[in-house]
C-alpha cells in the first residue's frame, strides 16, 4: 500500500497546483464567482479521479505535465456535479465534506452559476492546451462530454431522482451507477489512455476496467453509507437510506453487495494482467477500493 | 428587409432541422431528461446566435453544412442559460416565451440537469464533428468555453445578480451587458468566420462587430421592457424594473440609451465597410435590431 499512498499523495500535490493555475484567480471579477468555485474545488475532495487520468498515462508511458490539465479538468467536473447535486431542489446536503455545501456558504444563484462556470472551464482549459495533438485533445474533449452527459453522469443522476422511494431492480441499480459514478471514472483513465498515445485495444481496456471499478466505487460506497464510521467517512451515515435512494444493499442486500464488489475487484485486476506489474498502482487500487473504510 | 427576413427564415429552418438531429431522442433514456432539453430548445426562439454563425460564414465564403454544429452548439448554450436563470434562485420566472419556463413543466431538478445537459452537449457535439479541420475545431470550442464562462457570460450573470436593487452607474450597466449578452453573440460571429478560414484580422473585425451589436441588442431590449407591447414582445415588460435590475434606461435615462444605440448601430455598420455590399445581411440586421419592436 505504501506505493498507492505515495502515488495519491504525488498525484494530489501535482493536481492541487494545477488547479490552483488553471483556475481563475480570486481577484479577478467575478470575484464572488470566482470565490465560490474554488471554495468547493479546494474543498478537500480525495482526487481520485485526477490520480486516475495521471496513473492511465503512467501505465502507458505519457508525459505528466500534458495529463495534468485533463486531471484537473475532470476534478472540476465532478466538483460542478456535487455543487448541483447538494442544491435544495436535488439532494438538499447543506453539509460536504464536513463544510457547509456551496449554495450554504454562499447563495443559491451563486452555486447554480459556480457549477455551470466550472463545467464551461473544464472545456475550455481543455481546448486551449497547447501540448498534446489537436486530434488526441478533440478525442478527449468528446470522452469528456459524453462521460459527464445525459448518456452518462447526468443520465444518471436523472434516473437516480427518478427511483427515490421506489423498490428498484438490481439491473436499475447498477445501470444507474454505471453512468452516476463508473462514466466519469471510466473517462478518466480514457482521456489518460489517449494522451498517452495508447491503442484502440488499450483504450478499451482502460474503458472496461474503469467501469469495473467505478462500479465497486460506488457498491463500497452504498455498503460504507450502511455500516460505516461517521468520523472516518466526514459525512452522514444512513442518508441515502433515509432518502430512499437506490443503492445496492438495498436491491440486493449485504451479502450479495459484498459478493458482486468482489468480483468486480476480480475481474478489474484480470483486465490489469497484460501490464503485468506495470500495472501496479492500479491493482492497489482496486484492492483499496474493495477494502476501504472511508 | 426582405433579404433579413428571408434569411432569417431559411437559416432557421436549417439550424431547427440540425437540432433536432443534434440533440438525444425523447426515445432515449432518461427520457424526462431528454424531453426537458427539447422542451426548451423548441420553445420558439428566434435564433438570432445561430444565424450570425451563418451569417458570418457566409460572409468568409464558408459552408453552411460545416457551420451548422457549431450553431446547434451556439443554441444550446444560450437556451441552457435561460433555463438556469428562469429557475426560483435566479431570475424566478415561471414563464420563457409565453410558455411554462422548464422548471415548472418540469420540476426544479429535471430544469438544473437539463441546463447542464445542453451545455454539455454544446461541447461534445464540437468535439464529435469529422468536416472541420481539428485546429478550427479547438478554436471555436476555446472560443464558446471562453464567451459562455466566468469571463463571459457567467459572470454578467453573476454580476447581473449582485448589481440587483442597487443604483449602478453606467459604465457598470455596459460591463454586465458586454459580458451577459454580447459575449455570446460576439462569440457567434467568430466561430462562424473560424470554420470559414477568415484570417486573424477578419476574426477580430467580427468580434468587434459582435461586441457593438450584441450591446446594441442588450439596450433596444432594455428599451422595449420599457415601451414595449407585451403582445408583441410576448413577455411582460417593466420586469427589469421591478425587479430591480441594472438597465441601460435606468442608469442613463431613455434619451441617452437612444442615443447609444443610435451611436453602437453607426459603429457596427463601419466595421462591416469593408465587406461592401457582401455584408447586406449583417448591415440590414444591424438596422432591425436598432428599429425593432420585438
Amino acid at each position: 500500500m505504501q506505493d498507492l499512498l505515495a502515488f495519491l499523495e504525488e498525484s494530489r500535490r501535482l493536481v492541487d497546483d494545477a488547479l490552483e493555475a488553471h483556475l481563475p484567480a480570486e481577484s479577478t471579477e467575478p470575484r464572488t464567482l470566482h470565490r465560490a468555485m474554488r471554495y468547493s474545488v479546494f474543498a478537500g475532495g480525495k482526487r481520485i479521479r485526477p490520480a486516475l487520468v495521471i496513473a492511465a498515462s503512467d501505465l502507458h508511458d505519457g508525459r505528466r505535465e500534458a495529463v495534468l490539465p485533463a486531471a484537473c479538468a475532470m476534478e472540476m467536473i465532478h466538483t460542478y456535479s456535487l455543487i448541483h447535486d447538494d442544491l435544495p431542489a436535488m439532494d438538499d446536503d447543506d453539509l460536504r465534506r464536513g463544510r457547509p455545501s456551496c449554495h450554504k456558504a454562499f447563495d443559491e444563484a451563486t452555486a447554480i452559476l459556480a457549477g455551470d462556470a466550472l463545467l464551461t472551464h473544464a472545456f475550455l482549459i481543455l481546448a486551449r492546451q497547447s501540448g498534446p495533438a489537436p486530434g488526441h485533445l478533440l478525442r478527449i474533449i468528446g470522452i469528456l462530454g459524453e462521460a459527464a452527459g445525459s448518456a452518462g453522469m447526468l443520465g444518471g443522476q436523472m434516473a437516480d431522482l427518478e427511483s427515490e422511494g421506489r423498490l428498484v431492480e438490481l439491473a436499475t441499480v447498477e445501470r444507474i451507477h454505471l453512468l452516476k459514478t463508473a462514466a466519469l471514472i471510466s473517462a478518466s483513465l480514457a482521456m489518460g489512455a489517449v494522451l498517452a498515445g495508447a491503442g484502440e485495444e488499450e483504450l478499451e481496456r482502460m474503458q472496461r476496467f474503469g467501469r469495473r471499478i467505478g462500479l465497486l466505487f460506488q457498491i463500497t460506497d452504498d455498503i460504507l453509507d450502511r455500516t460505516g464510521n461517521p468520523k472516518e467517512l466526514g459525512k452522514t451515515v444512513g442518508k441515502d437510506e433515509a432518502q430512499g435512494k437506490a443503492t445496492y444493499p438495498a436491491a440486493a442486500g449485504m451479502d450479495r453487495a459484498n459478493a458482486r464488489a468482489r468480483q468486480l475487484a476480480r475481474e478489474a485486476t484480470e483486465d490489469l494482467a497484460p501490464y503485468g506489474e506495470d500495472a501496479g498502482i492500479l491493482l492497489q487500487l482496486t484492492d483499496y477500493l474493495l477494502r476501504r473504510s472511508y
